[in-house]
């Protein structure tokens, strides 16, 4: 049986809060990270082993999916849940980020976006009406409004119009929600750029049209972290407390902990993977390059403490053979090693918030990156 | 405790052989086939997954590993095993063919071979002296002499050099050898390229000289099946049935079942991952290409009577989209799929042999293939 969607805030310390999304398709608790299966997979990782990480939801990009295998092919197939087997909660993204970042041709006008696919230069229109209908047939427990993204730094004038046209079509995105099966949650999106004013137009517009959770988009996109955060702290106050706050496309272990400071519930991001597949694994002792020689003759584990069988089972040296000979194994094993350590990063969120000592929790994290990698015996 | 080296014979059904290898890291049921972990890892395989497959025993590959990360490096930590984290038997090949398929501007003298390093052009010697200490260092269960391996078709007195120089290495192997820690083992290897008579030569003059095992080698080089097919009737005759019999680099699904009912009892080859890597996955019903586009839309797993979780847990829709949409768990799945394959088709072996039903079991298993796939509902 479906369960509705809901949220409920369990704790709060300070700005920061624990809580869970129920969802048709289970819980997740939040502060969440959640992996992000690009083309209906995680680069490197298995299903299973997205799970074993700790991860209760993941992200699907509309965007990829649409174009191949297509959505309407994916519903014929069950759905995405089915089609990945993860049988868990899905958030999908909306396309619009990755039409304005992939795409060529592309053309923005009132009534959406013209592009051609990356993949075969096929003509494409993605609408508002178009961006629901999709995340409907995909069957996400989460879907996105269709909004545009632009990359900073940008024209006040671009941004103001951006962020305008983003509203108007998370006006149509509401509407073509609207008989979505029950259980189901669509989330706005908070645009702006850099420009406070726009943010706080943005989220209060969105919170008059009455949504299930707010995203903040368009950050992480070339800003300095401090403008991000500045932005968060603009927009928080205008966001209801009982609903998620999402950030999205975000960020680095040190940008987590700087967000649910400031109340975000969820993100998203791909640097687990694409730096596991760049030789660069997140320990509790801060990021560790295996490409560097000083791991070549290493038996040590990354963390023999850790959680994770990818860095308890491995030496350093061995990862550092596989990354320097290119082989596919290095990859996945950091992989694993880096969404183990984000999902225990927000673990460790969770149950700080939980017994009031989040705040502590943040200088023990900080420090232990700071102190750095514990030298060779 | 280390046990010694050993083979027992445990059934016969006409030539075809059941046994167990007894080594120092436990014991290989046969006719087994060996996966390659080239530069000390499987090609997008966990080493947990290529033991659930399972694999009693692997092949490292002397050449790469001794170029990178170095054997005494590897000693250093520990040797293969722990290196790799695979604490179960290891069978190394000499370096030899590696020597000759990928080094550059190499001579062959009667001391060895002199070549270059295909990664960074350094000048390295092979002589059948080292081959056997670098195999040491890794700790190899199963080490195997250096001899000089011919692309067929070839010159007739080109392939009586090379044998009998292979001959004279063998010597020299097995006198490097002496003094070797207890319970490991050194295997001679049968060359003479397509001549039966080099070939009997060339086996007799080793079992004089005594090996823990023989191996045939210098075929599944690119002559026809029937070839490889009449090399193995000409030597088996003179390898002794007490001593294992391995025929290296071999093969597809149905290359095994011929050489199984000719009396080999080990096999190595990258066939599984690098086919799985290439979209085509080995199953009950034949090879099934994951491209082809009649899989676009297709619900049904590859074998929902699998023991192997990637052939039962995932539509070919998904496979086929990953595979297009080049996702590495394409490659990872399929290439689990096959190595499953590959060893369930030794246990089906194994287990028909000790039933006196081999014949049995080879013509169901052919009959499988030829029907092909099972047609979509």
């Amino acid at each position: 049986m479906a369960e509705s969607f809901g949220f409920r805030l369990l704790h709060r310390d300070g700005a920061a809060r624990a809580g869970e999304i129920r969802t048709p398709h289970g819980t997740v608790r939040t502060p969440a990270f959640m992996p992000v299966g690009t083309q209906g997979a995680l680069k490197g990782v298995h299903w299973h082993e997205v799970r074993e990480a700790g991860a209760d939801i993941v992200l699907g990009n509309t965007y990829h999916l649409m174009l191949r295998p297509g959505a309407e092919r994916i519903a014929a197939l069950g759905g995405l849940h089915r089609f990945i087997n993860w049988p868990h909660p899905i958030l999908t993204d909306s396309g619009g980020f990755q039409v304005m970042s992939l795409a060529s041709l592309r053309k923005v006008d009132e009534n959406g976006v013209a592009f051609r696919s990356h993949l075969d230069g096929a003509a494409v229109d993605l609408t508002p009406e178009r961006a629901i209908e999709i995340q409907q047939l995909l069957g996400a427990d989460i879907a996105m409004q269709l909004d545009e993204c632009l990359k900073l730094p940008a024209q006040p004038d671009e941004i103001a119009r951006a962020t305008r046209l983003s509203l108007r079509w998370a006006e149509r995105c509401k509407r073509a929600f609207e008989g979505a099966p029950a259980g189901r949650a669509l989330f706005g999106i908070v645009q702006g750029g850099d420009d406070k004013g726009l943010r706080t137009e943005s989220a209060r517009a969105l919170v008059e049209m009455g949504f299930d959770g707010y995203a903040i988009g368009g950050l992480a996109v070339g800003e300095p972290q401090h403008v991000m955060l500045t932005m968060i702290e603009a927009v928080m106050p205008h966001l209801p407390a009982e609903r998620p706050h999402y950030l999205m496309g975000v960020g680095t272990p040190d940008d987590l902990l700087q967000a649910v400071a400031r109340g975000i519930d969820m993100f998203d991001c791909v640097l687990p993977t694409r730096n596991g597949r760049h030789g660069l694994a997140f320990t509790r002792f801060g990021p560790i390059n295996l490409k560097n020689a000083r791991h070549a003759g290493d038996p040590r584990p990354l963390d023999a403490e850790s959680r994770c069988p990818a860095a308890r089972d491995y030496s350093r040296a061995y990862l550092h053979h596989l990354v320097k000979a290119n082989e596919t194994l290095g990859a996945m094993l950091l992989s694993i090693v880096n969404l183990f350590y984000y999902q225990d990063l927000m673990q460790g969120m969770r149950a700080a918030i939980a017994a009031g000592k989040f705040s502590d929790f943040e200088s023990l994290t900080r420090e232990g990156w700071q102190r750095g990698d514990i030298p060779p015996p």
